[in-house]
C-alpha cells in the first residue's frame, strides 16, 4: 500500500505487522525493531525525498566509506506513552540539534529539521502499537547517518543515508553498577570529537570495558586523557557525584557529550534548590570523599538508563563502596524526569513534545 | 562454477569478468574493484569457512553495530607485477600482524593467519589479470573487518565479517603537497586507539582537513593532543623531516600508526648510512630549521603514496616553503622501495613475498 502524507515524505506500509510475534515481557535491548523505518539518501549534493518503508536489510557496497572510515553519527531518544494512549518525546529538539553538531564535526551534511520531525512523527504514528504504556516502558528511537559512497579513498563521502529505526524497550532494573575509573585508557582527545555522538567514539571503549568487566566492574568512568586526574563521563552516560548535599559534574567540553539527561537534571536541581557545581571533578577529591564518608552518591545520567546509581568504584587497585542512601538524589531525579516523560507531572520546562 | 581448492576455502568464480569495461589509463583511486572478493564470517564464537565470491553488495541489517559504534578495522597493502608477470606483495606479514593488533584494541576476535594468506593468494591468482605490470601500477588490497551483529546495544559484537576487496591503482603524480600543522584539532589521545588502523580514527580527520584545504593545504600533520608541540603523523602517512643530513621522525606510540613504509625506510636509511633520529620532533625545531635553511626535506611515507614530498607547511598563520633538493632523500627512498617491490633490486631484507 502506497500513499503520500505530504510532498516531502513517501510512505510505504507493511502489508502485515510482525508485532504479534514479539514477546513484550522479555525484550532484549536493541534487538527487535518495529515494522517501519525512515530512510533519506543524500546524493548529488542534497537530501532526497525521505521515505518510510518496511523495516529491513540494506544493500551496501563493500567499499562504502562507513565500513572503512567510520563516518557515521547517531542519536538516542525515547517515545513514552501515558495512560490515555498519548505519545510523547522528551526534548527532541535537543537530539535534532545534536545530530547536526555531531555531523558537522564528522564532515557530514546537515539534515533538515522538517524532514526529521515529519519523519519522526509519521513513523511513530505508523508504529504506534509498538509503544507500550506503563511506567518505564518506551520505544527507543535511533536516528543515524552513515557514509554510503562506494570508494575507499580516505576523505569525506558525497553520499549518505539518514535513517531512523525504533526498538521497543522495557523497564528493567539490572542492579546498581560498579564502575572502574580509567587510569590508562581514554575515550577522547582534546581537539578530537568526543563531544560528538560519532560511531568512532564507542568501539574504542569496548576493549577497556571488557578488561574492567574481568575485574568485576560493569562500566568505565573515563578520565581526561592528559593526566587521568579528572572524572569525565561513562560509556553512554554523564556522571554526577554527590558530596554531602552538593552535586558535582564535569563541564562539557570537546571531549564530553552534552547529554540531554545531564542538562535536564541540572535544571531540575536548580529549581529544587539542590546545589550543582559544574566544574572539573578531581578523582582524588572523590576518593577522599569516599574515604571520609562525605561521598553520598554517584550516578550516571543518560537516555537509555535514565538515572543509574553507582554502588562502588575501583581506582588504582582500591575498591570503594558507596553506602546506599535513603531518599537518594538519584531516585528523586529519576522519578522527577520520568514523571515529566510519562505525562504524570506538570511540564514546567516545556520539555514534553506530543506526537 | 563452484570448486574447492582446499578444505578451508570455498571459491565461486564469476561467469564473466568485467575487466574489459575498465579504463586502466584513467583509474580513480579506490572506485573500481576486481571480479572477486574474500569473505569470512564470525558467528557462534568462530570464524567460519572462508569464501571467495563474485564482488558485489552486502546485505546488512540497519542495526549492524558497525553503523552505530564504528567497530571496524582495516589494512592497506599492494600487489606489484614485474616484467615477467610475477606478482609480489611487500611485507604482508606486517599487515597481517597489524590487523590483529588493531582488532584486539577494538575488541574484535583475532583472524587466523592461514585463512588470511590462503585467501589472499587465491584471490590474487583469480584476479591476476587486474594487476597491471609497469612501474607504479599496482593492485591496492583492502582487508577489513566489520561488526555485523544486528543489535544497537553499545558493546562489542558477537558477529563479524572479514573481507578482502581489491582495486587497481595507477602510478600518478599529483604534485608535491602542502600541509598544515595542527594547532587545535587532534587525531588521537594517549590511551586511545590511534595506533590501530580502526575506522574511527579516520572520519574525525575529514573536517579539520577540509578546513585546511580551504586555506590551500592538502593535508594536516597531526600534533600531540596535549600540547600540540610535537609532530606526529599525517592522515594516511608517517612523516619524516630532513634537517641537514639527518632524518627525524616521531617514535610510534599508542597515538601513532606503526607504518610499514616508515619502518622500511628507517631500515634502508640505516643500511645506507643515513642517520635517522627516532625521537619526539618539536614543531618549533622544524620551524626554526625552516627559517635557518637547515630543513632540507619533509616527506610522508605510506603504502598508498609510497613517499610523498611536502613542498610547504603552514603553522600559526605563517607559511614555510621548503626548497626543492637535487638528489633528495625522498626520491632516493621512493626508488629504493619500489625497486624492491617491483622485483628490480636485490631483496636484501627479505621483504618480497611471491604470490
Ligand atoms: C558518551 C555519552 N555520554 C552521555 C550520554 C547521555 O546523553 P543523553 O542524556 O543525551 O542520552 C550518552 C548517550 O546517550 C553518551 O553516548
Ligand atoms: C594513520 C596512518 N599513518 C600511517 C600510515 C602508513 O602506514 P603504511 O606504511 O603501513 O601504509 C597509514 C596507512 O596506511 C595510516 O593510515
Amino acid at each position: 500500500m502506497k500513499n503520500t502524507i505530504s510532498q516531502a515524505l513517501k510512505i510505504s506500509e507493511v502489508s502485515e505487522s510482525k508485532i504479534g510475534q514479539v514477546d513484550f515481557e522479555n525484550l532484549n535491548f536493541g534487538k527487535i525493531f518495529t515494522d517501519h523505518m525512515f530512510v533519506c539518501d543524500y546524493v548529488n549534493g542534497e537530501w532526497q525525498t525521505p521515505e518510510i518503508v518496511p523495516y529491513g536489510p540494506l544493500t551496501m557496497e563493500p567499499s562504502a566509506r562507513v565500513f572503512h572510515y567510520g563516518q557515521a553519527v547517531f542519536e538516542g531518544m525515547k517515545a513514552y506513552k501515558d495512560d490515555n494512549g498519548d505519545t510523547f518525546l522528551f526534548r527532541p529538539d535537543e537530539n535534532f540539534k545534536r545530530i547536526n553538531i555531531s555531523a558537522e564535526r564528522l564532515a557530514i551534511p546537515e539534515f533538515p529539521e522538517d524532514y526529521f520531525f515529519e519523519g519522526l512523527n509519521a513513523l511513530l504514528k505508523l508504529d504506534n502499537e509498538w509503544i507500550k504504556p506503563g511506567y518505564g516502558n518506551s520505544l527507543y528511537i535511533r536516528p543515524f547517518v552513515i557514509a554510503t559512497q562506494a570508494s575507499v579513498s580516505a576523505s569525506e563521502a558525497d553520499e549518505y543515508k539518514f535513517m531512523i529505526i525504533c526498538s521497543p524497550a522495557q523497564s528493567y532494573y539490572s542492579g546498581d553498577v560498579s564502575v572502574l575509573v580509567a587510569e590508562k585508557f581514554s575515550r577522547s582527545a582534546n581537539g578530537g570529537f568526543g563531544y560528538a555522538k560519532a560511531a568512532g567514539n564507542y568501539a574504542g571503549q569496548f576493549y577497556p570495558t571488557k578488561l574492567a568487566q574481568e575485574q568485576g566492574y560493569q562500566q568505565v568512568i573515563w578520565t581526561d586523557a592528559n593526566t587521568h586526574e579528572y572524572m569525565e563521563e561513562a560509556g553512554t552516560m554523564n556522571v554526577f557525584f554527590r558530596v554531602n548535599d552538593t552535586l558535582l559534574t564535569a563541564p562539557v567540553s570537546d571531549r564530553i557529550l552534552d547529554g540531554v539527561t545531564r542538562k535536564s537534571l541540572i535544571t531540575i536541581a536548580e529549581k529544587e534548590g539542590i546545589k550543582v557545581d559544574v566544574r572539573p571533578v578531581k578523582v582524588s577529591e572523590i576518593v577522599e570523599a569516599a574515604k571520609n564518608g562525605s561521598l553520598k552518591e554517584v550516578f550516571g545520567a543518560g537516555t537509555a538508563a535514565v538515572v543509574s546509581p553507582v554502588k562502588a568504584f575501583g581506582y588504582k587497585g582500591e575498591h570503594y563502596e558507596i553506602e546506599k542512601q535513603e531518599n537518594s538524589y538519584a531516585s528523586y531525579f529519576k522519578k522527577a524526569l520520568m514523571d515529566i516523560q510519562y505525562n504524570k507531572a506538570e511540564d514546567t520546562f516545556s520539555w514534553r513534545y506530543k506526537v
